[in-house]
């Protein structure tokens, strides 16, 4: 099986080597991420800039490749220009934090996932639930043992999976849930300062809320010390709202 | 009626300006728009930079503020630190090109208004499909009439509209169609060439490709002469595929 991982923390994390090192044992793994941090970086794709490609070594043997776009870039360049088979798997991680909830909407990692699923190719993305203190190898052990699954039975058509992993020993862990996205909002205000200059800029900061834990959602699920599995499509037609807006009745001016 | 207008195009995009000329004689009219073209971006936003914000001038008057980040950091930074009432409604636009299909999940047109629903202000995103020869007139008096029954109605909540119109005679448009997304895939491939250092770089390059057109989606309401209206939403769940994944049957490694 051939499967191709990407991620947003950029190709020298060590999420992303500690799935490749346990994947490689038995697949044909090749390594595509972006030359640095891209988080929040969305679905964005590079149009107006060339893109560069480089190897990179790890333990002076070759590793991967680093693409110096976004995630998403880095699996269109992968597929259509780099590898020479076309990937039977996409794995976008191990992310170095959660995503959960309206985090999806701005998730690099999320965005490499479909991608690889616009592209046809069945993709996960995979992220452990904390920015600190990492320990991927539970996380690894699921991600291996999901792909196992996979390759027996495929996965939905069009539809990726948000896998996100609680931060807690292995063996407080109670189990698998698929979910929900969950709806959760930043309380976010801007942070401004002057520089040396005396002119003004302003950081983004805050902390996330969660406005809702409805059990079934993947923030919930989390909470509660499950493995969470959201199936993601890229359809955004909010088809309950259809009828509400025909009713509105907008013309032509 | 505080109106906050933004886009992916810049602040100097004729299709913001345009629009603003049109809506600021009867609104309460701000501007805040990326200090230079962000197509493509997705629904990125700025971590790991600080954002600068200038006042620009048209004609010698103040005309908006411009942000070196995203479309999202725009809408953003407007509504938490420059703007001094929350908009009542935002307004993406008037985009250089059509976001239809596919094209929505890397829109920095759409994602600015993804963005003002996430902060729980009404919002749609506005196109014109065509790529040259703009003529935003038509567009402009659409969006004014949208506004009239937006502002005596409002929007479905936690619902944007996604609006394109198609770059035909104003006596040619047929109508105004509430549709859902189409599937469409771009047939795209990476030129690679050199530069005078003899290192590669590689374009992304290619042309949309229609997947299917069903009737009632938004690429065959502008093919057949429509003004188009998706109503959309963020939350991504594929709720058809998650009893297939229960059926999959996760579980612990």
């Amino acid at each position: 099986m051939r499967i191709l991982l990407t991620n947003d923390d950029g190709i020298n994390a060590q999420g992303l080597y500690e799935l490749y090192l346990r994947l490689v044992k038995s697949y044909d793994v090749s390594v595509c991420a972006p030359d640095a941090e891209k988080s929040a970086i969305g679905h964005a794709i590079t149009l107006n800039t060339p893109l560069r490609i480089k190897k990179v070594l790890k333990n002076k043997k070759f590793y991967g490749y680093s693409v110096d776009g976004t995630p998403a870039d880095c699996v269109k360049i992968a597929v259509r220009s780099i590898l020479k088979g076309k990937p039977q798997l996409i794995i976008s991680g191990i992310n170095h934090g959660q995503n959960l909830g309206s985090d999806i909407m701005y998730s690099g990692t999320v965005s490499a996932a479909t991608e690889g699923t616009i592209l046809g190719i069945p993709s996960i993305a995979v992220s452990l639930a904390t920015y600190k203190n990492h320990n991927f190898d539970f996380t690894a052990d699921l991600v291996s043992s999901m792909v196992k699954k996979i390759k027996k039975k495929g996965l939905p058509s069009r539809t990726l999976l948000n896998v996100n992993v609680p931060s807690i020993k292995k063996n407080m862990i109670k189990g698998v849930m698929v979910t929900k996205q969950g709806k959760s909002l930043y309380q976010e205000n801007f942070v401004k300062r002057d520089d040396p200059r005396g002119n003004s800029y302003y950081w983004l900061s805050g902390k996330v809320k969660w406005l809702t834990k409805p059990a079934g959602s993947d923030i919930k699920a989390i909470e509660d010390g499950y493995v969470s599995i959201t199936p993601l499509k890229f359809d955004l037609t909010d088809y309950k709202a259809i009828d509400d807006l025909k009713e509105m009745d907008f013309k032509l001016p």
